[in-house]
């Protein structure tokens, strides 16, 4: 469904690995009290974007962090000069993590992917795919915080195809724990990233 | 309010202090859409929960992290054993951290303490304000990866005080963005324990 979006390489053998075992991300899931719950509404959550996440990205990226300076930066080239085929690649790509989040299996090949995807935010990955010059690591506290933003204006998408307010609520939650779970996978690529500068 | 809880720090000049300038304080803040109305709602929040944090601190702690032991093993001995003195003194901190964050201006004060927090749950400073024997560090992944729960669980208190369900989610909403600033400014704390470690 996306092998043609320039970069993404879920399930590559070549992209990063994850140093968490399954027992770990296991361990993440019943941290965050993620359930077969929460994985049923993320499908729902899935139908319900699908066709919607053009939408989703262009208003994440164009109307909200462009107008952020420290986040907008790192769309950017050094100069501050704007990079649109770097922007048009990682839209896509946020795009179709959108839908991965929701309809994959989160298993080793999803653990792994998602890490690499940390790592893309880090010196040892960032611009690489894209081959641009941009800035060279996105501190991961910028990242977290901006969380709170995509959870928020990710509700009305999911609120778009009439389903009961029950139900958004709860795909929102599905969605929402999954962000955090994701943010706790990342923490290894930073740490990752960390050690390669110390090295 | 607070100065007869053991090891509660607020303010004092022996504590830790953020490497994050206030500016990038306001840029975490503006990241996470955190305004105006975000405070507001927080105070609000505040009002909600005094008298509730004992019941909040009991659910997190006594019925739910105690049931998952990669989590609960932080509050025992190394041996696994119960270590109530230490369980009970961080329970209260964590009860006053509930009304911090609703009632405390987010400046340099709250900042520094909740870097200060940040480094409790890491070698350089777990376990000494209480001068126990427990694990020497929590990963981070795994303080991320319970904010779902901590959110979760928070909306029902939020509206046992008869506000209006809108009310109960800015409140909520709110609560939920100054969760991931504040894991933003607990990302500098594990780095330098990292630094630490490194050095």
């Amino acid at each position: 469904m996306s092998n043609d979006i320039a970069g993404y390489s879920y399930g590559d053998r070549e992209i990063g690995h994850s140093s968490l075992s399954e027992e770990e991300l296991e361990d993440l899931k019943v941290g965050a009290r993620f359930t077969e719950e929460d994985v049923r509404y993320l499908r729902m959550a899935g139908e319900v974007l699908q066709g919607q996440t053009t939408e989703i990205v262009h208003l994440w990226r164009s109307e909200i962090i462009a107008h952020i300076p420290h986040l907008a930066k790192h769309s950017r080239s050094l100069d501050g000069g704007s990079l649109p085929d770097y922007l048009a690649r990682s839209n896509r790509r946020f795009e179709q993590w959108i839908l991965d989040t929701c309809l994959r299996p989160y298993d080793r090949t999803w653990l792994d992917y998602q890490h690499e995807i940390g790592l893309r935010h880090t010196a040892p990955k960032k611009n690489q795919v894209d081959h641009v010059s941009s800035t060279s690591h996105i501190p991961f506290r910028d990242v977290l915080s901006f969380i709170p933003v995509i959870n928020e204006t990710m509700k009305p998408f999911l609120g778009r195809k009439g389903h009961t307010q029950d139900e958004v609520e709860c795909m929102h939650r599905a969605w929402s724990k999954s962000m955090l779970i994701q943010m706790a996978i990342w923490t290894e690529a930073y740490e990752e990233s960390q050690k390669n500068k110390a090295g």
